[in-house]
This record gives C-alpha cells, sequence and structure tokens, in this order.
C-alpha cells in the first residue's frame, strides 16, 4: 500500500488534537504539571529511514516509563534469560504503581514494564555495568542517533522528593530479597530514566531497530536477535500501556509503550515507527489524544500487526 | 519465504510430542479424564486454503473453551460496541474462573475469553438469537465447511453435573445485574458450546477466516469485517490463553485460544492459521506439548506478527 | 450497680429514635422494603428473668442473620470442635457477602456469621437432623418461651426468587467440596431461617442463655457448656456485625449480633441480655439508631464486658 | 471465686512448657534469633496489687509488638477521637505486615495493632511531644513502676538494617499523605519501642491500668479514662493478635497484646492482668506455649471477659 505519511500525520494532528481537553496533565510533580497541555506531536520513520513529522515534533518532553523499554533492552542483552527468575511477563491486571500484585506473587514483578519491574531492571543495571546512569543515556543517544538527548536534572529531584510510592515499592521488593543493591542507588537510576527528555522525532528513531528485527537501521549493529526481537515486542503488546494494554491492543493494534509525560511510541515489526505526544492523559495515566490519533492512523491505512 | 509446512509439521509432531509427559490430562469430568494422552495433532491452512497436517488431525476432540471465539464472534456481529457496557477487554491477570475480580468490578468480566465473560456472551446469543446453541453449531460448521460437527450429549450431562464453578459465577453475575436470562439457560448454551467436538483439520479450517480479513475463505462471506478482524484478534493475542496470554505472546506470538481439551488454533494475519492438539494441560491449562510446537513452528519459520 | 432499665429503656427510646433518619430500610426484598422505617424497640432481660421494655416490642420482625446464632447453636451442641475444619473464627475483613476471601481462602468461610459460614451450618444442620426447618423453629420457641414463633413463607419466597449472591457462594463453597448436599435444599434451610419473625421481647429472652452460663433460665436446660458458651460470645463480639465488628465492640463492648431487618442483640455475661430493633440500616447493613441506643446503654451504665 | 494463683501459675508452668517444641523463635533479626526457646515465665497481679509468678519472670525480653498498646495509650490521651481520621479500628483479616488492604483503603490503616497502624501512631507521637522515645520510656517506667526499663540498642540497629516491609508501609501511607514527618524520623521512634524490654512482672503491672478503669493502681494516676479505657480493651480483643486474633477471643477471652518476642499480656477487667512469656511462636507470630496457658487459665478459673 502506498501512503502519504506526511499528509496522513497532519490529517491526523487536526483531527485529534482537541481530544486532550478530556484530559489532563500529570500533576506529581511541578515539572510535569507546568508544561502546556497544547502541544501535540506526530514523527513516523519507515523501515527505510525517511522521517516524516506533524506539531511540536523538535521539543523534547519527560519520556517517564517510555525509558523502560531501553533500560529493559539494555539488561535482556546483557543477562538474557535470567531476567525471568525475577520478573514475570504476564499483564497485570492492576495500575502500574499496585503493590497488591507484589504480594501476592511474593515480590516478582508481573512484568518488565508496572514500575516494580522497571525497579527490578534498574537494580540489574547496577549489576552488569559500572555507570548504568551513563550507559543508558549513551545507549539511546545511539539507538536515537543524537548526542543532545539528557536527563533533566528539576525532574531527577522532583521524583526523588515525591516518589513515596517507588520507594514503597522499593523497599517491599528488597523485604523479599528481589533488589540486591540499596533502595537509595536502585532509585536513583530509576529516576534518572523516568527523567530523560526526548523529542518524537528521536523516539520514533530510537525505536526503528525494533521493526528491524533488532538491528540498529543507523550502523546495523545487532541490538537484540530476531527472536528477542518479537519477544519484546510482544511484552510491549500485552503489558506496554500499564493497565490499558489490552484496550490499546484492541483499538490500536500495535507493540507500543506510553510514559506519564504523553508519549506513546510504537512499532509495525518490518515497516515503521510511530511517536506521538501530547500531555494530556485519561484516567489510566495514558495520552487521550496520543491514542485516538494512534488509532486512526491504524484504521485509516488498514494496517497493524493483526 | 518458502517453507514446506508438511515437512515442519512433521518434524514438530516428533520434536514436541513427548513433551506431553511434563503435563497431566483434564481430570474434572470423566469424558474428558479418558482420553489417552498420547494424541497429537497438528494442522496447518494457508490463506490460499492449502491443508497440511500431521499426527491425530482426523480425531474429533472437546474444543471448550476455543467455542469462545466462535461464540463472541457470532454475538460481536450482532451487538457489536455494546458488547463492552457488559464485558471489559482487558487481560484478567487471574485465573479463568477467578471470582475476585468480577467482586471488584462490580460484575464486569475483564474479557470475552475468561470464563465470565463467556457465559455473558452466552446470556447475550439468548437475546439475539432463538435456538442459540443450533445457531452455534450451524455458524461452526460453515466455518468449517462441514456439516458433522456436533455437541457431545455426554460432555454436557457432565458439565451440568459438576460445573459449580460456573454455577457460582452465573449467579455471582446476576446479582450484579449482569445476566439477563435465567442461570439454567444461560449455562446450558455455555456448556453446551463447551462441548462441541472438532478436529484439528475442521479448527484451523474454521479459523481462517481471521487470516482472510475476516472473510470466509470457502464463500467470501463477511464474517467480521477488517477492523473488527483485528480487534478480535487482539482479544485473543492478549488474552487467549487465561493467565498465561502474556507468555504465550512472549514465546510464540500468534493471536490464539486454547481450551482445556487440549486443543490450541492461532492465526498469521493474511497468512495461515495452525491447530495443534496433545491433550496434556500445564498448570494453567494449556497444552503443553501444543504451546511448544506452536513456539517451534514461528522459531523456526522466523514468522509471528512480531 | 441498681439501673431503674424501665426509665433507662424509655430514655434511650427518646434521644436515639431520630437517629433511623441517617440511616435507609433494606430494600433488596419487597417484604423487608415496605417496613416502616419509624419501628423502635428495645427490650432487656435480667438473669432473674425480669423483662423491661419500650416501643414497639410487640411487634414481630424479619430477624434475618440474627438466627445464625440460633442455627450455630444448634449445630455447636451436636458436632462440636468439627466444626472447624469447615469454617474459620477470624473476622473476615470484608462484608458479609464477599467471595474473595472464599477463595482465597479454599472455601473454608472466615467465620459462621458471614454469608457463606451460616450456609455451611446450614448444610451441617441438613447432616444432624431430618427436618431443620422445624427443629430450628421448635429451638428459638423453647428458647423464647413462646409457640407462636414462624417463618414468614413472603420472605422465603423473596429470598429465593432474588438471592443470587447467596446462591454464588453456595455454589462456590460446592466447587470446593465444602457443601455437601444440593445447593437448593441447604439455601432453602437458609432462607427458611432468615425469614423467622419475632419481637425485640422474645429476641432478648432467647438469647438470655448465653448470660446464664449456657442454661436455658426457663426450664434450666444446658443449652451449650459454659466453655462453648464463652466461645460463642467471643465469636459474636469479633464477628457478629459484619465488617463494623471491630467498631461496635469499640462503641458499644459487648457480644452481638445484628441483622438487616434492622435487630440487634447483645448481651452482659451472668447480667443481662439486651435486643433493640429500628430497620433503617447504616450503610454496613447494621441498625443506625439499634447502634446508638446500645452504645449509650453501656455508657450510661458504665457496663460492658470491659 | 478463691484461686490459689501461685499454684496455678506453677500448675500452668509445667503443663504447658512443652508446647514450645511445636514453634519457632524470631529470626529476623540476630537479637532475637540468638534467644533460648527454653524460657517460660507467667506473672498475674491482681487488682489488689498483688504479684504472683512462675519460671522466668525475672529476665527482660524484647516486648516489640506489645509497646503498640503504650504508643497508643500516650497518643489516644492527648489527640483522642482525631486517631480515627487516619487508623480504623477493624480486626484487618490479614498479616500484621500485610500491603494489600492499605492500597484498598487508600492509606488508612484498619487498626492501631497492625504495624500500619502503628506507624501512624509514631508519626502521631512526633506531632504531639518533642522527643517521643525517652516519653514513651518514662511512660511505661511510670506504669510499671521500675525505672530500669530501657532500649535495647542493638535490637534497634537490627531493626533499622533489615526492617524493608515496615519502610515500605511508611513510604506507601507517605504516598497517600498519611505520614506527616520523615520516614526515617517516624521509624526510628517505632524501631526503639519494638526495642523496648521488660519481664513478665513489669509488663503484667503495666497494663494494670487496663483492670482498674484506667487508673494507674500505683498512684492513682488516670491514665485513661472509663469509657477510653473500655475502648481500647476492645481494640485489644479484635484485633491485639494479629490474625489469629478471632481465634485467641474464643480460646482465651481476654483483652491481650502479643508481640513475636514471644511475650503476650492480657487483662480481666477490674480483676486481674496476666504476662506470659515463651520466645518460640506459632505460624501467626505469637507464642505457642503462651496462648495455650491463657486459655488454660481461663478455662480452669472459668473466668474471662465472657
Amino acid at each position: 500500500m502506498s501512503v502519504n505519511y506526511k499528509e496522513l500525520l497532519d490529517q491526523l494532528y487536526y483531527e485529534t488534537k482537541d481530544f486532550a481537553k478530556y484530559g489532563k496533565v500529570a500533576n506529581y510533580i511541578p515539572a510535569l504539571e507546568r508544561i502546556s497541555g497544547d502541544y501535540f506531536a506526530l514523527s513516523l520513520i519507515t523501515d527505510k529511514g525517511v522521517l516524516y513529522s506533524s506539531g511540536d515534533h523538535s521539543i523534547p518532553f519527560s519520556i517517564q516509563s517510555i525509558s523502560k523499554v531501553f533500560s529493559f533492552t539494555m539488561v535482556f542483552r546483557k543477562i538474557g534469560t535470567e531476567i525471568w527468575d525475577r520478573i514475570g511477563r504476564e499483564p497485570s491486571g492492576t495500575a502500574f504503581n499496585s503493590l497488591i500484585q507484589l504480594e501476592h506473587e511474593k515480590g516478582i514483578p508481573r512484568n518488565p514494564f508496572i514500575n516494580a519491574g522497571a525497579i527490578v531492571v534498574a537494580d540489574m543495571m547496577l549489576s552488569v555495568c559500572n555507570d548504568p546512569k551513563s550507559r543508558l543515556l549513551s545507549f539511546i543517544q545511539s539507538l536515537a542517533g543524537d548526542e543532545t538527548i539528557h536527563y533533566n536534572p528539576e525532574v531527577v529531584a522532583s521524583e526523588k522528593a515525591t516518589g513515596h510510592r517507588n520507594y514503597a515499592l522499593a523497599h517491599f521488593m528488597k523485604s523479599f530479597g528481589n533488589i540486591h543493591h540499596t533502595v537509595e542507588d536502585v532509585l536513583d537510576v530509576y529516576f534518572h530514566q523516568c527523567a530523560i527528555e526526548m523529542t518524537t522525532d528521536q523516539l520514533a528513531r530510537s525505536f526503528l531497530f525494533l521493526a528491524n528485527e533488532g538491528k540498529n537501521p543507523i550502523n546495523g549493529e545487532e541490538i537484540l536477535n530476531p527472536s528477542r526481537t518479537k519477544r519484546l515486542q510482544a511484552l510491549m503488546l500485552t503489558s506496554g500501556l500499564y493497565d490499558e494494554s489490552g484496550d490499546f491492543a484492541f483499538r490500536v493494534g500495535m507493540p507500543a509503550k506510553s510514559g506519564v509525560g504523553g508519549g506513546i511510541v510504537g512499532v509495525i515489526p518490518r515497516q515503521l515507527s510511530l511517536a506521538v505526544w501530547s500531555p494530556a492523559l485519561n484516567e489510566r495515566g495514558n495520552s487521550i489524544a496520543g491514542i485516538e490519533a494512534m488509532e486512526r492512523f491504524t484504521t485509516y491505512t488498514a494496517n497493524s500487526i493483526f
């Protein structure tokens, strides 16, 4: 099929921008709360490396939970299947920061994309590399081909000051023996990764390896082998949008990951990567206009993984 | 890619048959308990209608929960989005017959493929057609192109005599107003659908409309439009194998539905449908050799939805 | 201490009657819904057998869950400690008709005074006597010294027609093997016991054996030995008012049992039995004016079990 | 009734000492783990102030959760009913350190005697007095009439190093706004109170105010008024032994509080206070020989609150 992606992104921009009014910008830290809900960006990159964008696609925003895909990928490369001794791979069925399942399941998070799972991944990063914060940043920069990507120190500080729920999760898992380093060290890594800022252009590019059978399209480096690439996308599909993952698969039909900064990035294997950003969230913490735009994208193009 | 499917199915037959020894045949009713754990069958049909099979592909077995895809499809055609007022579309995170989530969520089942969801679908069938049991059977016969498909009355009788958990689910949802007919009538439909017997050849053929953008490949009839076909497959991917759905997506990467009779049927959109049968189940109620065969299928062919 | 109980009951009648306006009469069956919220009765009987009353103490009302004390007593006499193989003796921490704990605890109800526990007791009654409905009624009549006490058949019929939650509980426990007779037979006993009608005078008298170290004060018959009498009162204190038991113990400090008909009966060992009736319930299903009257009773007399 | 308490305590000592072999000494911190399971002590003090003891009644041990009664009493005096805005008064139905209920109930602990509740009480102590650690110790010393009672700094250090679950509870409640001071300050108070060491003689004496309508029998000071004294005992009865409270009420029938150091202290209002100590615990964290001794005490004397 031949689609004029530039026209389509512009159309989606105008059609779905106003859905933001039904949502609410994240307000748990000042650095996020003051972001205007008017921003809206869409970026698409094909497996040939051609980039199309619409709206505020050059403005960096807090990627928050989208970073969980990067940190998981780093650890998956190093540790492989041993990950699954300490993290499950089932949808959680409960909110992203719930402690209930952890208690029933003895400190083993359901999957790597709920907060508890990502905190265990941060703990693993501390075990497999010396300076995980700079290593993670370099890794993302190399995927996006852009060395300007950075941490926002104000966001880090805010997360540390207010992240009581994440401290609770980390201490709770430590009580089950599933955190090996100190809670302070682990959350320092975790809060930094959440505070990375990127544009939708950068995000679309950095996820393109998933649509390229695991190879970085910029330099051909194998990030993950094809089998692991498949498996990571399956995790994204079943668990990438918190407890809205099933609904997102139903409406959109793309493996994707969202963050409370309002970003969502998805891929169609062997075809394309698509990033959207609109800061107003629905009650489950996902970008309300972002989901709408992505659903229309797969409906209008009759293209999805299904 | 060009794969010799007949050779591949035979190879998978020999490689994975013995995994059955790690599982256990369902024993909650005599009619299932007495099935030999030695049966093993694989059937694949391409979007061109070419059928390949290996093993016991002509022996009918109890399709059990696989029937939920057929009943849901019938109701989805008739009622469409109104379904979602009474059933969710998120993975459940708990066992297929759990009542816990129902209580927290006021009688709304998480998705149409857990027992509670399928019982609501059976209730909807009673509302949209006069004789749902015969209508469902005709529908399946037309999808499979085979009028010999039938209910097993002994299985129906056993389910009625021992299905206390299903009675509990139905009465519980009725207490929330989410069952409109009598519990007896609803479960009569539900127990019948679970007692349908089919071969893997018939199952593969009857799921082929999903790989054919919603059209029955035998007669070209549109069963579901392309958008709804996508959505149904998304539900199968996130919720088709009970609380092992995430793991199955991770290992196999196909939308699929399993049953405690030991059958699993999956599809790769626009390509093929694959049915397997081995009665020995893992502890989550899914065919242990069946999952192993399907994982090797997508790994060896480097073909999945991801 | 010397208290003029008649004056005190009259005072409590006037002081607390209007609390009923903050509550709501039970409306799940027509026979209860149509009861006027204006009724208010208090009856007290001392260990010497002297009866004091105020308000509508001669009007029979539906005793509902108060009957669980009578049925439990009957079974406790016959079976003794074997009861505890099938029922726990801990407060439930959840609502009276919750299924969640049952699922976590494999069909063993937390205590005999939540619905699930009382349904198991009804099942036990069917095992230990031929005609439990008439035996239970005779037992209550002998305790109260009044043969006019009866079942209300309209209430029985209503409970049967609308008691979906109780059917769900019974089927659920049967799926765990904790109901030995048919669900229909068990619930027939259970719905009958809930439909017994008594006045506060009769209720106060029928609970007096608890304040008399287990002996029926009318004829000296030992209903329970002193040790079991203590134990039954402990169960009432920790579990007699659904998930408001802790609060009731805190405010009132008497072992007691409530019902959704608006009755509450409590005892102070070796002293007295006190029954109140006001049909308007708080959100946990207990009589709002009834609790208020009982709290003032123990506060004004500085008399409680503590 | 006239009982020779000295003889009875000696008899209970010999009859129940060996029950310790069915239990296990707490092993979560070294300072507790190394305590011999052979210790056994019983102390009883009457409302006249006469003390009877048997066994190791002069050896101090870690009172752990028994301290929750002292801290709660201090705060109850100062704040009164405002406590109930931040803590419930229902039995929890779950283990003493569970986070599940906290999540369902938005950070409000079920009662002041589960860990979460006692941590909120510690937070309140920081609000109502300048130096809660020394104030609490003075308060206990004055109740027991013994200035040698002290904190064990080794136990404090161990609790801080290993108390991940308590850190999780405190951070979790802080995320709901129910902890007002820093987690470190609050847990410093909490870990200190758990590390107080007392003998059974001291414990029996320090609880005697509860059996004396709230007045310190040593100097006549009103610790709590009679109404609050009743209410505190009701809390102890419904929630004093973790999720074994119902069972303890059933078997023993005294308001009491236990600790994982193996101590239990109970009272019979207007009569006596009884403290026991045996370090071996049952699976719910209560002294196994201690409960047995207390059950026999109330059975042999036919004396309880019921």
